[in-house]
C-alpha cells in the first residue's frame, strides 16, 4: 500500500486570519487524504489555548506574560482592521454567514479528520504554559526535531 | 521530455516588501525555466486588485470592509517605515534607481513568462470580491484544493 | 555515500521572536545531520548586521532608511508585546534562564554547525547596504537565483 502524502505547518502567529488559512490548508488537505501535522509555536500557541481558566505559571516575569497574553481561540485579532474589536466581529460574521467553520470549529474537525496538533515544548517551556494550557484536541508537547522529522517527509512544509 | 520543476507559492500578505518578495522569487524561478504558480488569498488579494473602479458588494459589511480595504498594487503599504506614505515612497525610488520592476510591472511580467496568478476563491467569497475586482493579468478564482495540488507536485512551496 | 538532506530558510522579518524561531529550526537541523542555508532578505537582513559601526551608504534616502533601520541583533524587538522595550526585555530573560541562546550566539553555533547565512545581494543593493555590514559569520552575498537553486534541492524549505 502507497504511503500517505504529508502536510506539514508550523503555526507561529496568533492572529485570527493566518490562523483561520492555515486551518483552510490542514483541513482540505486532510480532505484529500494527506496526513497532516500541525506545529504551534510562540504566538500560535494562543490559538489552541483553551479559552477558560487560568495559567499558573511561575515567577513576575511569566505571570505578567500570561496576564498580557491570554490566548484562546475568542481572543484572536485579525491582523488588519482588528478596529478595537469591530473588524475581527464583521469577518467572524461574514464567515458564518457563507457556513464557514470558526476556529473553534476548525480544530475539532481538524482532529476528527486525525490531524495532529503539537505545540512545540520550546516555547511552551520559555512562556510558562503547562500542558494543561491546551484544549482536550491538542496532542503531547513535542520539539523542533519533531517538526522537522514531519517536515523532511512531508511533500509540502508551510511556516505561517 | 522530463517534467519542469515547479514552484508554489501563497501569497497571503497585503504589504509591499512581502510582495516584493514573492515576485522576485517567483520571477528568478520562472526565468530559470521553472513552473510557477502564485495563489492569493486574504490580503494578499489586495495586490492582483485593480487600481481602479469601485466594487458592488452586497450587504453593508462587505461595503464597509471594502470601503477600508481597497486593494490595488499602488496603495500597498511597507510592512515597517511606512511613515505615513514617506518610507514607501523611499523604498519604490530607491528600488527604481536600480532599474528594478514595480509591483505592475512585475504582475505583468510575471504573466507574460507563464505564472499562473490565482485567486482564493473562499476569500474572494467572504470579501465580496467578484472576478472583476482583479487585474486582466490574473486567472479564474481557485480554492484551497487547488493549491494544495499544486503545493504537492512542487519542489519548493512557499507562504509569504 | 547519501547525499546530506536539505533546508533551506529565507529570513524575511527582522523581528526577534521570527528570528529566534528560524535559528531554533535551523540549528536543531544542522544537528540532526540536515545541510542548511538561511538566505537574508529585506528586514532579516537586520539579524545578520553588527551592532556597531555606521553604514556609510550613499545618497540622502539611504542614509535616511539606514538612520532609521539601523539593524544589529541587538536591536531586534518582538512582533507582539514589544512595550518600548519591556516585553522584549522580559522574552530574552525569560530565555535566558531555560540555558537558550541567544540570537548572538545562535548566529555563532549556525556558523560553527556549517549553516551557510546568506544576505540577499538585490535588497542590500536596494537598501545601500555593503558587504561589510554584516558580521564575520556571514558568507557573501547572492541573489534569488542562488536561494532558488538551494531550496529546489531542499527536503525542507520555508519563508519566515
Amino acid at each position: 500500500m502507497a504511503e500517505k502524502e504529508k502536510l506539514t505547518i508550523v503555526l507561529f502567529s496568533g492572529e485570527l486570519d493566518r490562523a483561520l488559512s492555515a486551518f483552510m490548508i490542514a483541513t482540505t488537505a486532510a480532505s484529500m487524504g494527506m496526513d497532516v501535522s500541525m506545529f504551534f509555536t510562540f504566538w500560535g500557541l494562543n490559538v489552541i489555548r483553551k479559552n477558560e481558566g487560568k495559567i499558573r505559571s511561575k515567577g513576575l516575569m511569566r505571570k505578567m506574560l500570561n496576564f498580557m497574553n491570554r490566548g484562546g481561540s475568542k481572543r484572536l485579532k485579525l491582523s488588519r482592521f482588528h478596529m478595537f474589536g469591530l473588524g475581527t466581529w464583521m469577518m467572524k460574521k461574514l464567515m458564518k454567514e457563507l457556513n464557514m467553520p470558526s476556529i473553534d470549529e476548525f480544530i475539532t474537525m481538524a482532529q476528527q479528520m486525525g490531524v495532529k496538533l503539537v505545540p512545540c515544548s520550546t516555547t511552551c517551556g520559555v512562556m510558562g504554559l503547562p500542558e494543561d494550557a491546551f484544549r482536550s484536541e491538542v496532542a503531547s508537547l513535542a520539539g523542533a526535531a519533531f517538526f522537522l522529522n514531519e517536515a523532511r517527509q512531508s511533500k509540502v512544509a508551510l511556516f505561517i
